[in-house]
Parts: structure tokens; C-alpha cells; sequence
């Protein structure tokens, strides 16, 4: 298939690196020329993908927000109205529930295919075409997209045939790994409080009851001062964003992802944002006098 | 050894029946008469723990709180005033540190060794002799409860030789698993504003980052709308107020476990506290007007 991929960050650089060695033309799109430079060097279409839009059979879409999206493809790239007939977008990007909902009635009326079609599983997998992806959308949407998806993923949740609810998923799952990034940062730090060094917490917790995916993940980047960014920080003010806003319109009262989000925006605030989501141990320490291994502060 | 064991709950009549297999003379206590029957049957001592406690090598407390061990070892039944010179006395309950580090030092005035033994991995690897034990104290108090600990657990996590450092590990423990277990209550019913059914948020988080120890062994009682109590709601009450007085204490700041104690503070209050933990899903479906599954509330 012919196939664009906007965004070539560190999921989007993996989409299309697996699209292209599953046999794949693949058009990719960045504001930063490097990473398309290095998408042609691998075998990537020399053409501008806007230029070859009207050929593609699939565009996906792995921008940062929900804002870019819509900037991609309705606003000053308007690539849906430039794609053709009976070609499939699958937007990778966390987004509302209702951005997918409303994103996918407009490509409709363009007569474009529409997967709901958020990613899990960080820029490794990405690159190993090992992803997770939380789908929904229609059957023609899915059978359009399979090529592209046996090819970006492990793992595809079909999530039923209206956009809307892959989004939903990825939310809820945002949901629970930011809150357990926000209880291992409380917790390690709260135990130094208690005479318990970062190393014992995770040696016993890891054994424990109160041991989660995110924290077997991220409590080693405290454990050795490590906080060079695989996910980061800002990305949860966003994520939480979204699952808090789709809360407060179905009057769904959230404390604990509300106090949670305090945290990283707290972290934010700090000058964080850019370093490792693991570095919310920060704001902690900082309040409490602590000096975190390997940090000095 | 002769063992006394004060606490003949779901946790202490496991260690007892531990105990016994193991070969040990196991003197019980409780207020329950019939659990001290079903003891005496299968092979307890038929003395009274009392009238027993100057022959005793060891005592494990396994009561409800910190109020019971002191009426057990310095109150009205004042133990620690009729043990032996040279006993060791586990306390396996979940206590304030400082609560651990004060019995100890009134154990010491009576010639006592003190292990502060919190206990965690529920009623049927007590049963089992499987318990993981986060214990601290001094090597003479590790070496006289060697075999007691042996008979009871499968791991034991040396924390250190002061008592305290177990009872910290303890509530670091709970505070993560408590914090999970408001998590998977929140994002589960928030799936359902978002139209995921418990049994897809289930079967898809399971696979995803989202996941943590106490969504996967809480979050199918949610599914099954059975709220059999395995570990009550009123636990975390008292146990993620234990953290949180030890964290007022320590001048540590603790936003998320401070939500999450609300939300079991308000299921207690709906009258859930006998209820499994996983019950906490109801304050959220109450609130938000949701019908659980199988509950029809």
C-alpha cells in the first residue's frame, strides 16, 4: 500500500519504519526535515506527502495533540479534503473521545475510512512493530487498515465499530498509568521519609501487592537518579487532561486522577516537563527535603 | 516450640494452622470461642494462653489494630508482663512505625526480644504457611522467631534491626495497593461513562501499562458484581490513615493517597464497610448514577 505517515516523532519514526520493512511505500511528514531525511535514507518515497496524497491508501496520523490533528487534516495541511475516495486515516494520537467522533463524521463526508486508532507501548515497540492499538471503527475502516496494522502492531483491541471508543480506552488506560506513576513517586518518597532507601522499596515491592506495570517501569529510573525521557512529564497534564475533561462532561467525579494531575502539573511547574515522567518523584522531594539518589536534589 | 498465638482471624488461624503443621504447640487466643474450639480440634493446646504464657518460646499478635496489641501485651491482658525472660514477641499486625518502635522498647524493659512482623498476601497463604513477612528487629529477635517465621511465610523481607522499619514497609505497602485499588474503582466506572463495559476495560488493561497487582485481583469481583468480602473496605481506613499520620508526621505532603483515603472514608460511610474492597466502585457508580454489574445499583 501507499501509505503517509504525519509525524515522525518517536512512535511516528517507528510506525514508519515498520510500515516500510513490512514492503510498504511509505510517504512520511515532520516539521523536522532530520527525521524525513533519515525516513528517505531508510527507503522512504522521496515525494512530499501532500504531493502524493490524492494516491494513498492510508494516512496515519501521530501527532502530539488533538490540535495537530485537526491542523492535519481539516486545517492548514487539510489533507483529508486531498486524499481519495475509499482511503483510510487512523489517528494515533490521544485524543477525546469526541475529537475522534467529531474527526471521523468529517472524514466521512469526505468519503475517507476512519480508524479511532490510539497507540500503547512506547518508541521501542513502536519501531519493532510490536505496538498495541486500541481501535474502533467501522468494518471497511478495519479491512482498509489491516495492512498497516499487522504491520505497527502486536496487539489490536477491536473496540467496536464507532470512533470514539479506542479513544475511550486509551484514556481509561492513561487514567490508571498516570495515577501509578503519581502513587510511585508518593510511595518511594514517602518510604525515605520512613527510613526506607528507594533500592529496599523496590526490591520488596516488586514482590508485593502494591506493585502496578508503571511502577516495575519507573521506579528503577529513581532508583539509579536516571531521568532521561522515554515518556515525559508533559505528556501527563495532556493525558489527564483529556480523561478529566470527558470526566467533567458525564458529571463523573475523579479525586484521585484529579489529585494525581495536581502532581504533574506541579512537576511542570518545577521546570520538569521535558525530563522522565519517573522525575515526579521531584516535586515530592522537594517538598519534603529529601535528596533523591543520585541528584542532589 | 510452644507458640501462642492472640488473634484467631482469617489471617492468625492460618499462622496457627501453619504453625501446627510444623510441629510447634500452639497455645490460641480470641474472643470468637469457636474459632478457639476449631484450633483446640486440630491439635491446639487445650491450656489457656494465659495460664501457658510464662512457658511460652514465642507470642505472635495477629489482631485488628494497634488499640488490640496494646491491650494484649501492656493492657488489660498485659502478656508482656507473664512471658519469660528471652521470648520473642512478634507483632504481625499493621501498626503506626512509631507504635512498632514503642513496643519494642517496652518488650526490652521486660527482658523481651520484639520483632515487628507485618504480614502481607491474605488468608490463604496464611493458611498455606505462605505469608511474605516485611520484618525488622535485632538478630537475636530474628534468630529466637526463626522457626515461627519459617512455619509462616514463604518470604521474609529483612528490613533492618530496629523495629519500626517493618511497619514502615507495611504502610508503604498498603499506601500503593490502597491508592491501586481507588484507581481501578475510578477508571472502571469512568470507562463505563465512556461506553467500556467492565468485562473490556478488564480484558483489555490486563494486557496494557494500565495494569497493577490490585486491578488484577480486585477488578473481576467488579465484573462479577460479587463483593464477597476477601479484604474489607474498612481496612483502608485505618490502614491508609496509618500512612497519613505517619506522613502529617514526617511533614510529607501525600495529595493522591489523601484522595484515595476519601473515596474509602465515603464507602464506609454508605454502609459498604463489610464489604469487599472492590465495593468501592459503588461510591463512583452512586455518584455518577451507573448500574454496576449484577448489583442493580
Amino acid at each position: 500500500m501507499k501509505i503517509g505517515v504525519v509525524g515522525l516523532g518517536s512512535m511516528g519514526y517507528g510506525i514508519a519504519a515498520s510500515l516500510l520493512r513490512s514492503g510498504h511505500e511509505v510517504f512520511g511528514a515532520d516539521v523536522n526535515a532530520d527525521a524525513l531525511g533519515r525516513l528517505r535514507a531508510e527507503g522512504g518515497a522521496k515525494e512530499e506527502l501532500a504531493a502524493a496524497a490524492p494516491q494513498l491508501d492510508a494516512l496515519v496520523v501521530v501527532v502530539l495533540n488533538a490540535a495537530q490533528a485537526e491542523d492535519v487534516l481539516f486545517g492548514k495541511h487539510g489533507l483529508a479534503g486531498r486524499l481519495p475516495a475509499g482511503a483510510v486515516v487512523m489517528v494515533c494520537v490521544t485524543v477525546a473521545p469526541d475529537f475522534a467522533r467529531s474527526a471521523a463524521q468529517r472524514c466521512g463526508e469526505n468519503d475517507l475510512h476512519f480508524l479511532d486508532a490510539p497507540i500503547s507501548g512506547g518508541s521501542m515497540k513502536a519501531a519493532q512493530g510490536k505496538l498495541s492499538i486500541m481501535a474502533s471503527g467501522t468494518p471497511e475502516a478495519f479491512a482498509r487498515a489491516r495492512p498497516a496494522l499487522d504491520a505497527m502492531a502486536e496487539t489490536v483491541f477491536e473496540l467496536g465499530d464507532t470512533a470514539g471508543a479506542g479513544s475511550a480506552m486509551k484514556a481509561v488506560n492513561q487514567m490508571l498509568a498516570g495515577v501509578h506513576i503519581a502513587a510511585m513517586a508518593e510511595a518511594i518518597t514517602f518510604g525515605m521519609t520512613q527510613g526506607i532507601d528507594p533500592e529496599t522499596f523496590l526490591k520488596v515491592i516488586l514482590r508485593c501487592a502494591g506493585t502496578s506495570w508503571m511502577l516495575e517501569n519507573r521506579a528503577p529510573h529513581v532508583v539509579s537518579g536516571d531521568f532521561t525521557p522515554h515518556s515525559a512529564i508533559d505528556i501527563w497534564p495532556k493525558d489527564l487532561g483529556i480523561v478529566l475533561d470527558a470526566a467533567r462532561a458525564a458529571k463523573f467525579a475523579a479525586p484521585v486522577t484529579a489529585a494525581a494531575l495536581q502532581q504533574f502539573i506541579a512537576a511542570s511547574g518545577m521546570g520538569l516537563g521535558r525530563e522522565d515522567d519517573a522525575a515526579l518523584v521531584k516535586v515530592y522531594a522537594r517538598n519534603a527535603g529529601l535528596t533523591l539518589p543520585g541528584t542532589g536534589n
